[in-house]
């Protein structure tokens, strides 16, 4: 090695000992008859003293890449910032491995440098020690993963990423092929297909750290290529998977994090709209949902014929303004909830220039379900949709709650949403709420056949602090089962034969019982290192139009590349 | 869980034990009065005794997947060959999960199914437990790789696959791009590029199993896509790789295989060619080339002007028949050696036909340089390309060491090689061996601007039995050399701007000495398994054609999905 010491590692004890040290100039101070220079590789910084006597001290500039030898010694003014502090190394002999011109940015932890021109050098921004933490602390993260799932028997197994292209969900990225020219690949979105059939094959458990693509418009937390934490077992119930997920999330927290998890609850989906007013309920803080919808009973005309909820908002009565109630209801209008119900409680009772619409016995009702204290404010929503209602106060739940600093980053508080709806009744039929292999919950089984609406899924979404972390369901395995939700979906034989033909062979063949999930990597990280960008926590990340402005990817190719793939461009069909 | 115990942890002392057990029913042994099943689970097979007065035998058949319970109970006849041997479960209740027609061929270690019909119904081809084996296997030894680097500080870091495409080495697998219509990214066929920019990065030590792409014509080793342990390091020089190498290496035979490998030996690319006739040279056997190029000076007509290598074959004179001659000769023909001498060693001497045109004082030399013993076979090959005339031999000698058995397949001898050429000179100028950062050797580093072909480069393979298992090398760092070596390779400013422009911008930021390597994870397994068919160490491997005909990717995709991307099918051109 060029080194025998890297800059993160010296300290008092190590006085007087030779030393070799690699890294970057991060500081130069030049004070005449001293220099220092501060240097840095990823596991520190060493502070390193040049006698200009012996060495033109103006050779050295910010990050050239250098190696320095010399004696440690201890300073005459220890840092206690730096671990390294109490030392610096007086140096015999340098010498610059590589020069550098002077940087489009500074490398320093807080950067006002714009996005693109980091992600466009990015192997500067990279040198920036905060984004170097968050890459170590992925590394901890999924290793803890793996390991986790080790320790309970899963397999890691590698499944393909050029397959067959399905019309699911979002938009496949495709690839060319040579061999069959006019053929395509597909990236997959997820191993879904791929990890049942190794159920199928009779793996047992399986788990995978996967790239996963989707072409989809791009935004502030989403990345055209993205891994997954993919799980899949046989033979289990929904609670073990919940266990599985429970466990291995608290793992990688504790381990990762040092985050200690409380236990997860378990919301349906109905408690968690009514309660919450979203399938992603935040529980840091309280300020649940009421329902209040005899309201629609009490003779006020606009209130006739819809769900009401309420939300009481403690202490904010005073700065409810006529521009913020504006503001509320601009919020609820993009759920489609167009008028809100401010009311105050003053002198022990809920007041509102709406109330002398409502009969009496209406308002003790309020009184009672409401409660509160003088000073708090309660706004109502109300429309003929109650999940629309609940949602609209949902979102208006989590913008008081951020304003008053209740979502604090430091608690954690994650869930399971479970029991959802299988299906959604459409104009036409019914919709699947999640993929169409999702088995019902089985005391619901006899329902396909009889009330497909009021279907539970065995399906679970982990929800942290809001934020979705990962999905999963228990899959159907009777091939009966499977063809009646074909059938509920609208597909005929041949739409099935088309979309899924290969897949749905395997139910000829002892299809098992088994269930799973896939945790997304980043949002994963994010919630780990409580950062909004999803880009501080990929190494190479592509930028808002999916371009790496680094590289220029994507880029033209040279013809002769198409031409054997069998395609052409669009834009020159008229040469 | 639907199951209280797998299929392959039930012992004698679990007697009298009520359990459940899930699986494929393996076998049925109907005899009337009692029946016998096999269930089997990844984790062993365990024997169910069904009693017929109670239950429809007939009702079960192969690769059915069921639930049973029962009570288990010693076996009147165990089973040694079995784990479970000892026992049984006399069965109370059982259900059938899911009915499996019957499988299109036997599952069943081994198989004389077409690879096509198994690779069509993979998922029923990975139920043959030498498969799964196969995949347990390449788990425990991926993570030991991790495990390994870990130790060493190495951080596991995540790089794109949607690249910029660049026209070094094979054919890259390209994707369109929606946002950029036109505009294609790459799929990697290594993470190079990214890995070196971490490097630059700061991030000292990094690894990846990373999945990698080629489109290139199949082969029976080959896979379109395949993954590949890769690793770089910063302040490093050659040996401090290869001990890395050495060491990861080992602990994967060790933890995945409990193979203890030998150390691994070092050979120049000199000497592989001199003694070996291959850059590739399997050391489990001796039988090493020896130089007998004087003979071109013997007034053998033929032999003038060539080198002259010689292969000496223990006890292998007496089968040498005229028609096992023209055998090697077709074999030497191949690497356009056309002509062959086999001499005998007989009372003493080597004999042949042709040695009364050599002088009597070359015959003596040859006798002293080649030794031997009556019985022994001698084959000498001329050609005026010395590597030509020992690759030939080369080739020989292994063919020859496999008929002997000298291949044991549970001997494992891996070796570097070292110190190959920079470039090889061609009619238009130099062309590189490795890619245009590998750094010559320190010593050679003065000869970029005297002498190009005599450099030797810092690249190194690990050949294991006379296959690679890796290569890599230390690379350039200085800017200067950097360009030199471009300018010997005959780009021109353009076509370093086009083809590396990003890349190369970093040599102007510190960029840091640095080395690393990659060892094809698919071959690793064949050499750890003894496994020649690389599909069998791959969950869901594509065929020669690069198709995978489980799903029948790739396909066809609608015209629409086309459209956004700008592109167009060629054979829809005329339309």
């Amino acid at each position: 090695m060029l080194r025998d010491h890297t800059c993160g590692e010296l300290r008092a004890a190590d006085a007087g000992k030779e030393v070799t040290l690699c890294g970057w100039v991060a500081k130069v101070r030049n004070l005449g008859s001293l220099c220092f220079v501060d240097l840095r590789d990823t596991y520190g910084i060493t502070q390193l003293n040049i006698d200009p006597a012996y060495f033109d001290a103006n050779r050295l500039h910010s990050e050239y890449c250098i190696q320095a030898k010399g004696k440690v010694q201890l300073r005459s003014a220890p840092n206690p910032d730096l671990p390294t502090g109490e030392i610096e190394v007086a140096i015999s002999e340098y010498r610059v491995l590589s020069a550098s011109k002077q940087t489009p940015f500074i490398i320093a932890d807080k950067t006002d440098a714009l996005e693109d021109t980091r992600l466009k050098w990015r192997y500067l921004d990279l040198r920036r020690p905060v984004l170097q933490h968050a890459l170590k602390v992925r590394d901890i993260a999924l290793t803890a993963a793996r390991e986790y799932l080790h320790s309970l028997n899963f397999n890691e197994i590698e499944t393909p990423t050029l397959i067959k292209s399905t019309p699911e969900g979002a938009r496949d990225y495709l690839v060319p092929s040579r061999t069959y020219p006019g053929k395509f690949y597909a990236l997959p979105q997820s191993p879904q297909l791929y990890k049942q059939l190794l159920m199928v094959a009779g793996m047992d458990k399986y788990f995978q750290i996967a790239r996963c693509y989707r072409d989809e418009d791009q935004r502030a937390d989403r990345q055209p290529e993205f891994d997954q934490i993919d799980v899949e077992m046989s033979f289990c119930e929904r609670e073990d998977v919940l266990h599985v997920i429970e466990g291995l999330v608290s793992h990688i927290f504790k381990v990762a994090g040092n985050i200690e998890l409380p236990p997860f609850e378990r919301i349906s989906y109905d408690d968690a709209i009514n309660l919450y007013g979203t399938d992603k309920p935040d529980l840091r803080f309280d300020m649940k949902l009421k329902d209040v919808s005899f309201l629609a009973q009490a003779g006020f005309k606009a209130f006739e014929g819809c769900a009401v909820k309420a939300l009481v908002v403690p202490g904010k009565a005073q700065e409810t303004t006529r521009k913020r109630m504006q503001l509320d209801e601009q919020l609820s209008a993009k759920f489609k909830v167009p008028h809100l119900m401010h009311a105050k409680r003053e002198n022990g009772q809920w007041t509102c220039a709406a109330f002398k619409f409502f009969a009496p016995e209406s308002l003790a009702q309020l009184e009672q379900v409401l409660g509160g204290s003088d000073g708090d404010l309660a706004i109502l929503a109300a429309d003929r949709d109650y999940t629309r209602a609940a949602t609209a106060l949902g979102a208006l739940r989590v913008r008081y709650a951020q304003e008053m600093g209740l979502r604090d980053p430091k608690v954690f508080r994650p869930c399971f949403v479970i029991d959802w709806p299988l299906f959604a009744k459409t104009e036409e039929g019914y919709e699947a709420l999640s993929n169409p292999f999702t088995s019902p919950v089985p005391e619901d089984m006899h329902l396909l056949w009889e009330k497909p609406e009021d279907i539970r899924s065995t399906s679970y979404d982990t929800v942290l602090n809001g934020e979705e972390l990962s999905s999963g369901a228990i899959r159907i395995y009777d091939k009966k089962a499977q063809w009646r939700v074909f059938e509920i979906l609208g597909l005929s034989e041949k739409d099935i034969a088309e979309r899924f033909g290969f897949f749905v062979e395997a139910f000829d063949y002892g299809f098992p019982p088994e269930g799973g999930f896939g945790i997304g990597v980043e949002r994963l990280m994010m919630e780990l290192l409580g950062d909004e960008n999803i880009r501080d926590v990929v190494a190479f990340p592509k930028n808002l139009t999916a371009a790496e402005p680094m590289s220029n990817a994507p880029d033209v190719v040279p013809a002769e590349s198409l031409d054997c793939l069998g395609i052409r461009l669009k834009a020159k069909e008229g040469v």
